[in-house]
């Protein structure tokens, strides 16, 4: 008999094993340390295990924890001020030229509480500051797979005109891929290996040919993975056609950038050729329905993508834009905006969106071999949901369950009542209980009103969209 | 010094008075008996009133209850047995065939305590079935607006071929129209008022033109509205045209059917110039954006409908569709896919999705003498949301107000915390307060597993697609 950790017993196991979605009835989850220890019917658990601690999950779902495939917390803080205007920037410049450090701190906490509320368990975060906010996410207990944004543009923007080239700084560039391999230094393979850094190029249009070349290098001698924006507005296009002749695209395919070793946002102005050519090359597309439909009015291509047998993750891109990190929501939003876009009910259906933050999300990230899946020997990032609530019921298990629909298009996020990470407990009875959470709140809502006061004269000034909005009491 | 009831005090109040959303900062409302009393600011209202309640709504949002402006309870227990199919009917019809009292009875209470745990007040319920399920909404104390759905086709439909005719029984519709009658006789304004009646012919080729004629007269004469649905699929744009040789909008047209008493659900198979004549008729549109997605990928014509000058309610349409009747939810997939279908992100802003669940919902139900918005003399039909929610916060007051973007766009439903109808606190401290929610979620379980077991061996006969995803361990 083996002495475990913890016996999640007599719950629906969807375990994401296998090509589906994995249904075990009345399963079990055995978990040693940090890891999954063994899966299977809870009578035959009973028979191999001992157990320090017994989770009864009788009327619950049992998943792997849910993973956001790309998302910004730097400015989650600025939620509801960018949106509903012709572009999303107009909204938040104010406030980006204002921010603190106490509000980036402040962005990663508020994404993490909200989105560990609603079953992530792993937050694959690109921004400019990580060594920030890795500390909270060490401490809230998340899996963190982070890279810093490189880029070799100075903050001169938003003044080029037309036909004009941005500038590319040589010495930016240099102290952003420094910043990235201090990260990897620092911090990959972290808190027992719940922290994972990536390279991040911030776009085909932010970084030189030079530059390209030494992160390709990087990526390769540290066996990283590229995490980068790619086809996701026009000045991205226009200026690699000016400086280079060709489409986004083609320049990173000349470059040998396209490979399993990339994972690419957004592709909203590629055509569906080059959508289909980006996922045959093996690389993965991260997803964010919601915040490209809030920012540009545009469906991410991931239908095009995984036709052409292409990995796919979903991700919640921002707060900021998106207005929220709650993947129960995006996976609704997904489905339906993939049916919509086909004029087909069957497209797309619960099951492919419940892959895409759990199993395949993992492959999309190349994290396949520690999470996405309930699997002995995997890291036992699990997260029990209550199906008993009025918004699942009443669930049906023969011959018809209706489950994995009910998980994707009906759950709001508060029916996860459990949630953990390499085997350790972070959500319980409505409490995070790594971290105090009204402390954080409060510190939450200091940093930005402190943001709010230092923007507040330019964007009365700049008159943006959503002040606008206010005044004339549509806010 | 006027006595109240119950005083409101200090929240941030969108009262959805004038054409926008009405903020109020600090704001109260004193509710007598069923009705508002005063709305206005805490200083100036503490000065009038003295309350023999007093409920605190610091960092709350104070809105109107929502309104559900199109759905069907009587299938509500099917969740999660119709998506995903090229027809929603495939997977459905075995469930309809084995319908039973409890089952419809069980369909209006998860509806209800889904509904209501997330904000929404008024339900606009059409079904076969009302008497069954008006005793419950009067006790958990919703205010409800329904008809009966009246047709006259008997139950062949299935069997009919291409080029055929529906056929139509004068004695069923002369039958379904004596329900609808009865159910005015017994029920209108009932429960205080909370619960009135519209007539509900189903669809334009589910009813001869006497019978629509007789519909009419009795609309006229009680003065009530008329609520059905309107080019909802092929089937009915064939029916019509082949029994008349029109379209069914001009049908309705020349029937005197398009006007301000009129409310039409769907309009999927509408040309837009066809959209913009209902509109311009006066006649009301229920705008269901979820469920037209999930059953037949298609996004209703509320932009055209709306830019027309049309009155719009949202709905949800039915828990077997939806699948949930979270109004949070569906405003924000309105927005999202307007936006889509226009590739324009300043569509359809957040506001707009505010106002169909609130005042522009009640107007185009001809409800907004009593519900709609926070003002004195409308029945105090109230909701309280606790913007310190992770999923809220933070919260940003000037000079950009993110209040009605963030309970757009970031809200799950779990954020309201205090629920009232015509004065009357039903929803307080997360419990339904009117009923026992887990005797109801009981009974709700046994109707299930016992439509269920009738189905089964049908289900499992033809094949459902949502069988074959259990059976392929997709679902």
């Amino acid at each position: 008999m083996e002495t475990v950790d913890i016996l999640i017993e007599d719950g629906d196991l969807l375990t994401m094993c296998g090509d589906g979605v994995g249904y075990i009835g009345k399963g079990a989850v055995a978990i040693a340390g940090n890891s999954i220890a063994a899966v299977g019917r809870t009578d035959e658990l009973r028979k191999t295990c001992r157990a320090k601690r017994v989770i009864d999950a009788k009327g619950m779902a049992v998943l792997p924890g849910f993973i956001d495939g790309h998302l910004h917390t730097v400015i989650a803080l600025l939620r509801g001020v960018g949106q509903d205007a012709p572009s999303w920037h107009i909204g938040m410049d104010p406030f980006f030229s204002n921010m603190t450090i106490e509000a980036v701190e402040a962005g990663a906490q508020i994404s993490a509480i909200e989105a560990i509320r609603a079953g992530t368990t792993t937050f694959c975060d690109i921004g400019p500051a990580m060594p920030l906010v890795l500390p909270f996410y060490e401490r809230v207990g998340i899996r963190a797979c982070v890279c810093s944004l490189i880029s070799q543009v100075p903050p001169v923007e938003s003044t080029i005109r037309d036909g004009e080239l941005l500038p590319f700084d040589e010495d930016i560039g240099r102290q952003r891929l420094q910043e990235n391999i201090e990260l990897i230094e620092s911090w990959n393979g972290k808190a027992k290996g719940r922290i994972s850094v990536m390279l991040g190029p911030q776009a085909a249009d932010y970084c030189s040919v030079e530059l390209f070349g030494e992160i390709y290098a990087l990526a390769e001698k540290h066996n990283l993975r590229v995490h980068m924006h790619l086809a996701q507005d026009e000045r991205e296009m226009r200026q690699v056609e000016l400086r280079y002749g060709k489409r986004p695209v083609q320049f990173l395919q000349d470059l040998g950038f396209l490979s399993d070793r990339l994972i690419v946002a957004h592709l909203i102005y590629c055509t569906d050729d080059e959508v289909r050519e980006v996922a045959e090359s093996g690389a993965a597309m991260a997803f964010c329905p919601s915040s490209l439909l809030i920012c540009d009015g545009i469906l991410p291509p991931a239908d095009v993508f995984l036709e052409a047998g292409g990995r796919v993750c979903l991700g919640t891109d921002e707060t900021s834009s998106n207005n929220g990190v709650n993947l129960f929501s995006e996976m609704k939003i997904a489905a339906l905006a993939m049916k919509m876009k086909r004029r087909d009910p069957a497209f797309f259906p619960a099951w492919q969106a419940l892959r895409l933050v759990t199993i395949d999300g993992a492959r999309a990230l190349g994290l396949d071999d520690i999470i996405g899946s309930l699997e002995a020997g995997k890291r036992a990032d699990i997260i029990l949901i209550d199906l008993q609530r009025p918004s699942l019921a009443p669930v049906l298990r023969d011959p018809v369950r209706n489950l994995v629909p009910n998980l994707v298009l009906s759950a709001r996020g508060d029916e996860v009542v459990l949630s953990m990470v390499d085997g350790r407990v972070i959500y319980e009875n409505g409490k995070i209980i790594t971290i105090d959470e009204k402390e954080s709140l409060e510190f939450i809502g200091r940093a930005a009103r402190e943001v709010n006061e230092g923007a507040a004269e330019e964007v009365m000034r700049r008159k943006t969209p959503q002040y606008r909005f206010t005044v004339d009491g549509k806010y």
